[in-house]
């Protein structure tokens, strides 16, 4: 394998694939697994044979490569801005299931649009912000607005709530944790009430990620889970209290290109191959190793004990694993130290 | 244009190309500009068309894109690790001229037998380290002592010195700057010298970068240049000192998905469209709005003014363009507020 390589530990990845599953059994929830992680119809495949009842997105584009892959249930748990794109979505909808999220007035509007054109009924949800602070109605009131707008169209059909409470997943504390989720947990269970009032029931209420998944799996509010990065849990999971149960199955390889000074050593992947906006890596079961600095296509090591040589290869364990996936086009699957299978990243920067 | 979308503005494109060629001409110094900036071997030809000799690269699988796309001239200003890459730019070696950089005897083993055994000669430049405290052996003897290695073998070229100080780009002070290329040039000369009286000369001392590059064509040392960011002018270069006399080019747009809370809206185009390892990107000629956070697929904008509308699109300016031209296939050329180009990134993700 030359490097830099993008490698997976396939019995990682299957052990957390079933980690995942025998978590969530009993709770009443199902597996609608990120795609936004993996990028990959061969891996949503996978999900899908341990239990995944389907995908999301965050893309169009994301959707279409799924969609091409043989992925038949594909939320876009985001919202969706234009016709252009919109009509791909509606497209798209004559092949597999798909759904979308809202947060607009005119969002609503479009939607219908494009909806009545393609001579199709598309499924909306309705985000509301429980703490993310990013997208979003407010719940309540707000959120039944938006819904009772759904649902009068003749083009559309209300699919119920997305509510993703981003910023819980990285809390260090596990006791804020499991408090930002309670809340959220709060505000989304009176909406769903005030929806079944007006005579709306949500088929879907969507949320969760890998750092709370299992507080939304015992609420009773939620029934889909969308975790992502389970399948190969960032290095920034790993810090954080009571961490989630899964184990580092996503690696980028590198090889020394310089130890001319004592105490460091310079690997050939930089921030080009392996993502710093969650912080550095680290050398995969190398303490002597400490990576001090990224540039674009050099990692820097300090060297604690012997400087490695020229020529050896580390494996590095991404900070955040989503955007390091992104830069990359293939997976590299790996089983007992031998190269198994190469899988496609096939939605590699599908941004659009 | 559907976004995110990489725009180049082509007028300000150009100009950056009139700028360095005008700034160079009487330094005695050629351009030979770094494709870790762009990645596009149509871009290449456009530094051609203004005067650049050739290209540098990080990477070979990067030299490959250049190659295929006819530019006859091209530096790895890197080391490369395995004979395995060594053979590859050994082949492209037969139809364009190459060079490549070390700092390790075990380099040079491995590129006279890579050489040996294609029945070529290659041309191998020694690396120093003049500050940047990455790769690169000491100035000085060492240098020599890996230079007259070089030459002692028949299967090698002593190309010349590699000496780029890359810390100094961004150093905020003009003094402090000019004092670090000051001492990285005494550095170099010594080494230069030093060389010469060993009976070696050195056809090429390269270096520079788009924050320092005057310093060093001004210094009587240098005879190539490698700036690269100076096409496109990242933001981070515009804040530091006396900034470098170059426009912003390069643009991601971005599409506003969301707008439901007061004072805020949310962009289409995360970290995964624009990088921020070089600091949060800008809103173009939009200083109402200000960048707060960037996540995978979202940017977060405080508006001090009137909220954007859904759907309104806007510019980003990104803190680092060379990692953000990474996450792109395609450059969208504009002028005058009008499509004229669609060039490719041939060299996306060319990381191997």
């Amino acid at each position: 394998v030359d490097t830099p390589a993008l490698l997976l530990d396939l019995d990682a990845f299957e052990a957390n694939l079933a980690t995942m599953r025998d978590r969530l059994a009993g709770t009443g929830t199902r597996l609608r697994a990120h795609a936004k992680t993996h990028k990959s119809a061969v891996i949503a495949q996978r999900q899908a044979a341990y239990g995944a009842i389907g995908q999301c997105v965050q893309k169009v584009a994301e959707a279409e490569c799924l969609a091409w892959g043989g992925i038949g249930d594909i939320l876009v748990s985001n919202q969706i801005a234009g016709r252009t794109k919109l009509a791909r979505l509606a497209a798209l909808s004559r092949i597999v299931q798909v759904a979308l999220c809202v947060d607009d007035a005119a969002q609503v509007e479009d939607a219908a649009a494009v909806a009545a054109d393609a001579g199709i009924r598309l499924s909306v949800l309705v985000e509301i912000d429980v703490g993310m602070g990013r997208c979003g109605v407010p719940p309540g009131p707000p959120a039944v607005a938006l819904a009772q707008r759904i649902a009068a169209s003749p083009h559309l059909i209300f699919g119920g709530l997305q509510s993703y409470h981003g910023r819980a997943q990285h809390i260090p504390s596990r006791e804020a944790r499991a408090q930002a989720i309670g809340l959220a947990a709060d505000e989304t269970r009176r909406t769903v009430e005030q929806l079944r009032q007006v005579g709306l029931d949500c088929p879907v209420v969507g949320g969760a990620g890998t750092g709370t998944f299992a507080l939304e799996a015992a609420s009773g509010v939620w029934n889909e889970i969308q975790a992502g990065s389970y399948v190969f849990m960032d290095l920034g999971y790993a810090g954080i209290g009571d961490p989630p149960p899964f184990r580092h199955s996503l690696f980028v390889l590198g090889t020394v290109i310089s130890a001319a000074r004592d105490g460091v050593a310079v690997l050939d992947a930089g921030h080009k191959a392996v993502a710093v906006d969650s912080g550095l890596p680290a050398v995969w079961q190398r303490p002597d190793l400490v990576c001090t600095g990224l540039s674009d296509e050099h990692a820097n090591l300090r060297c604690e004990g012997a400087r490695p040589q020229v020529g050896q290869k580390l494996r590095l364990v991404p900070g955040h694993c989503d955007p390091t996936v992104d830069r990359h086009d293939w997976y590299v699957g790996v089983r007992n130290g031998r190269v198994e299978c190469l899988w496609p990243i096939a939605a590699r920067g599908a941004m659009a």
